[in-house]
């Protein structure tokens, strides 16, 4: 067995990994690039390319019961715990062609390039398509890898999307079997490795090709409501208002310089945003009588999210007294916690990118990913690539080939390392 | 002829100015209280009850050609200028029974008054119901006295309502001539003296009867558009965002900061309102990339709207470079100018509440009027009665029959007086 790790780094096939990038960018949905929504004709299209592509590196093809596509590479250890790979090939609507697909293809390209490297791994190697990891029609996302955890329950299967389908049946129209989700939890799974496109500034502001995710931010999300009185625009004096949108606007810079002053912290990634505001009744000539705002938290760590939540009564409680206003709701729709990378993934990680003489930096995900979920069952690892402008879910995402490839590259080096090491020692 | 100014002030007749609101208050959409729109059947009933009221107290009833409503007392000197008073028996959607109704039932109540008082009037007297003072669903507002000043033209006439209903066929539907219109513009109106009710909150809480309007403020609105660059909201660094949310949120502030300066500078009524925002993508997981607002500004010195105006680019350019962001657009959509009461019928307004025993103040009117119109020809006044909670426009809003009867007396001591005196000197 050859050690990739010091002499003979393997590259990946760049031109395969074009042809497939390539490949999936024409499975779109005619006039709306690109949209390959999951549990629709155009996402099962995308599947069966996989399919015969992954068959064609070798790779045992099957389906779970969750819905996940799953290609096995079984190693010469059946009892040894699986290397596991992958990501989702599923898109927002008008998405772009890296989201997703970049972490199934450099997989891809990945095992192809050990394989031809006459690579025999002791250790199975799984490539894994998540089913339905964007927010589904179904009011869900992360189907899939909740699933192959032990995180979809009945409450799930019960949740209904266009022509009031139920979900299980969804899951079954992909190719699950709903009923033996409880039964088939993993619990064979000794390391998951993710590659995906950043969807944030960082790396290509810092010209730095590979982010190693130190950890993927809990998220929280909560609804505010300012009351003050609504009145004719010209008729109540400017000294006699209680105006709700002038309580928002004082809201939205308070809490948005608490959030900098937590970034600012250095305990890791911070992010607070008011993407969604209302006010009421809304008309040009209506002093506004009550405002809405969602904020969105993110944070790395759970004690960040925690007393920045504690304190967002107090900012809209000191904003709405300040315009003669009141809070009249302050509401967390959802939480979620943090999830903390494996620390020696992370490093076997960057003695790869050393190898193949990449720079590296510790980057935390501010979105959610699929290796969320997976980190209940497995340690898990995520490995992200710059997005130019930082944009995502829109068509003008762009990655190269070359930073995916590069990607590939140094994911199968830390395959190959890790079939060669314990993974005991793994929570 | 009796002096009704020092010694025998009339008393309207309460009774009857109640059964007068009682009975148009029943004259509302079933199910929608008070509604009674412009050129509905429902208007055209309030109308029937109105004309039938003003041949009851001895008017000769008419409607001109711009679609009003008359009642006429004709005086005995025939040649001389005529006394006009009156406002509008229309309604906002789901409006109330006060605003435009009252200046028509105090009308009818001070000519009740000064015939059963024997009261012979040498100039004729005409207690006008406008048409369509509210926004009309032909997106227009004081149609019948923008008629009747020469304020209404063919392209007021080609504008479209419900049905696709030509603006003048709808007028000819209320009994007008739009043919006749531009011909039959009044020059005989000696002076005109509206009652309404304030819709502010100003006389109610300083605890005062009568609001002599000092002006109608001229109203501007402007649409601003500022950008930035919409992102991920937990992958964009806080330090690395051009948050449009957070720019507009500043200028909001940086407004109402100007506003409320230049109305404490005492140079007349001002306000400025930001009823409208709206951020793009408006997505709770999205950084904000564009964000709009349209800011409502009234002001009774026409000097201080030029400033205002002339500094809300600044305003819109240094929020947007503190965030990042660009002004996209800073577009007046529509302009007017401010209109002043005529100071001589001021005095006279205030003489009479003086007789009556009545606290006034000068109050400026930051809604739009009919008198604003009627102003181009001919010497106007306004007298505001107190709007309780400054309410207006809604099914709360409410006025005391006593309050807007104390109005009717002043206005009849007002006619009374005006009988007596040249109106040559007015403008």
């Amino acid at each position: 067995m050859t050690d990739l790790r010091v002499n003979t780094p393997v590259q990946v096939d760049r031109d395969q990994l074009q042809r497939d990038f390539d490949a999936l960018a024409e499975l779109t949905e005619p006039g709306r690039p690109w949209t390959r929504r999951s549990f629709t004709p155009m996402f099962l299209k995308g599947r069966e390319y996989l399919a015969r592509r992954f068959g064609e590196e070798g790779l045992a093809v099957s389906i779970d019961a969750s819905g996940n596509l799953l290609g096995r590479w079984t190693g010469t250890d059946v009892n040894a715990p699986v290397l596991m790979i992958g990501s989702h090939s599923d898109t927002v609507p008008s998405g772009g062609r890296f989201d997703g697909i970049a972490g199934i293809l450099s997989g891809l390209a990945a095992i192809r390039a050990l394989r031809l490297s006459g690579h025999q791994p002791a250790r199975s190697i799984e490539l894994v398509d998540f089913l339905a990891e964007e927010p589904s029609e179904w009011g869900l996302s992360c189907i899939g890898s909740r699933g192959m955890v032990g995180a979809l329950g009945e409450d799930h299967f019960a949740m209904l999307g266009p022509d009031a389908e139920r979900l299980d049946t969804a899951i079954a129209r992909m190719g699950g079997e709903p009923s033996q989700i409880a039964a088939s939890v993993r619990q064979d799974v000794g390391a998951f490795v993710e590659i995906h496109i950043e969807q944030g500034p960082v790396l290509e502001a810092e010209d730095i090709s590979l982010g190693i995710v130190s950890g993927i931010a809990g998220i929280a999300r909560v609804r505010l409501r300012l009351e003050g009185k609504a009145g004719h625009a010209g008729t109540v004096p400017m000294c006699m208002r209680a105006d709700a949108g002038m309580a928002l606007a004082r809201l939205m810079l308070s809490l948005r310089g608490a959030a900098r002053e937590e970034a600012d912290k250095g305990r890791g990634h911070f992010t607070a945003t008011i993407g969604v505001i209302k006010l009421e009744p809304n008309g040009a000539n209506v002093v506004p009588g009550a405002a809405e705002a969602i904020v969105d938290i993110r944070a790395e760590n759970d004690a960040a999210m925690d007393s920045y939540l504690a304190a967002v009564s107090d900012h809209a409680t000191a904003a709405a007294a300040a315009e003669a206003c009141r809070v009249a709701a302050v509401e967390t729709l959802s939480k979620t916690r943090a999830v903390a990378c494996d620390p020696r993934l992370q490093a076997i990680i960057g003695d790869a990118a050393k190898i193949h003489g990449l720079a590296t930096r510790p980057l935390a995900s501010g979105a959610g990913h699929d290796a969320a979920f997976v980190a209940r069952i497995a340690p898990a690892a995520m490995i992200f690539v710059p997005s130019r402008g930082g944009i995502s879910h829109a068509p003008e995402e762009w990655t190269d080939t070359e930073s995916i490839a590069r990607a590939a590259d140094v994911l199968a080096s830390t395959l190959a390392t890790l079939d060669q090491r314990p993974l005991t020692q793994a929570a």
